[in-house]
């Protein structure tokens, strides 16, 4: 299986594709996220890893955006917790680094790391992994990357010093992609616990979203996020994303459904996959 | 009245804070929102002016946390189509440009336009207005910015071309702060109508925001905005910012209020304003 991600090897993308396919998978680097779509439609790859939504940043509006347009399958769902860690190549000590390199959101979770070493500068780089890549590459001894532990092992380097980002409840949530018709039969979860994801719209009217969301609640269905987006064309007007708890095809999840559609005037389920977080 | 807003002299914030206090305000351009929200609190200004959402990109989530954070009031709202022009110095002519300054998002809204005109390189800039500024300085003959028509008067630069954004359904929404204490009386609105804005967290249960809705449903409240943001610290959680349409004080606003804070563990009001869009 080919999978593609947005990033380079060792981004944590890729992390969370091994988690989501296995190690046997074939990882396909990518260098944008529509790039990543793109793939996945024109077969070159088998499956997508996207990121969705971090717990200090929020929601990749970007992927929202995408999974609108390009409707394909969510088939799973990960999370991983972001661990940065200062990365060098081999035989460079704490003492050699003098620069710093990585994605300005990384270092902007390390704060307390570099206000510990105010001898250390700050470049901003346009990739976690690609920053370790930048450094090995370029033969420098005195620079250091910061990105994940798998990014030290793909380039050959080691980390100096382990997990020092500033907030420890730093996750990211991935979704896995499928083209479809070719959804492979999902293995149900060992807790048999699915989560289905959707987008919709509603008529612009008072009580129009609480009257949507009694779809859910009245059938006492758990509802783990919801994301409004502009409506391309029609300011001031929104989408709804929403995920809940319960497979697609149960009863209270269909009536639901059908419910929801009597309000919205735009209604597309996106998949139904194993709870992962 | 000293009012900062983010960006160079002729952003469009500054536009939209003459809108909101009129010609004679002073304007204090600033480099980064969260030193607007510093120089409000600091009391190097009276006012602060920023964007809170545009319809094609959707919020600008970072001026939600500082809401958040700083908790300043809520006295005016505006909104603003974003119209992008080419610009270049006096004596310039369309065929003379072979490259294009701006904001990467302000090249990214001009796409049909580099379609119609590919001699022309688009070089990404730091601020939109900032490329006027730029192109002004820097004495070059063959470039252009992509800004608002007040930055092209603020610089003393000419507008080649107008209106050359693809989508013209492409607004921005502004609010208008002041300091707690300090909110002078807001002049009642001609049409009488006012927006109160807030955020609330909800206890992580099955309805959660669906019973919080029902404070506003339950006595025909016009929500006109809903945005949910993680909250820190407590990882697949959120806070939601939500506007609705009444003047806190009146009956109803109260009864909504009052309900909300029954469910609701966190529970703040920003403001209540005259509605501007």
């Amino acid at each position: 299986m080919r999978i593609a991600f947005q990033g380079e090897r060792g981004a944590f993308s890729e992390e969370a594709a091994r988690q989501l396919a296995g190690n046997a998978a074939e990882m396909v680097p990518t260098l944008r996220f529509e790039d990543v779509f793109n793939r996945l439609r024109d077969k070159t790859v088998d499956a997508a890893v996207i990121p969705i939504e971090n717990t200090l940043h929020g929601s990749v509006h970007e992927n929202y955006d995408h999974l609108l347009h390009y409707n394909f399958p969510i088939t799973g769902e990960t999370s991983l917790r972001i661990v940065h860690n200062l990365i060098a190549p081999p035989g460079i000590e704490l003492t050699d680094v003098k620069r710093v390199y990585s994605h300005p959101v990384a270092l902007n979770q390390c704060l307390q790391f570099f206000l510990d070493h105010p001898e250390f500068e700050k470049v901003s780089h346009y990739d976690t992994a690609g920053s370790v890549k930048t450094v090995m590459e370029s033969g420098m001894r005195d620079a250091a990357g910061i990105a994940s532990a798998v990014a030290a092992e793909i380039y050959g380097a080691q980390i100096l010093q382990r997990s020092i980002e500033d907030d420890r409840a730093n996750f990211t949530r991935f979704f896995l992609l499928r083209r479809r018709g070719e959804e492979s039969e999902v293995a149900a979860p060992a807790d048999g616990i699915w989560k289905t994801s959707l987008v919709f719209t509603t008529c612009n009217q008072p009580a129009a979203l609480f009257r949507a969301l009694s779809a859910f609640a009245l059938r006492d269905l758990d509802l783990t996020k919801i994301e409004s987006r502009p409506l391309r064309g029609k300011p001031w007007e929104y989408l709804f994303y929403l995920d809940f708890v319960a497979p697609r095809h149960s009863i209270p999840a269909q009536n639901a459904l059908r419910h929801l559609a009597e309000y919205a005037d735009l209604l597309k389920v996106f998949g139904c996959y194993p709870r992962g977080c």
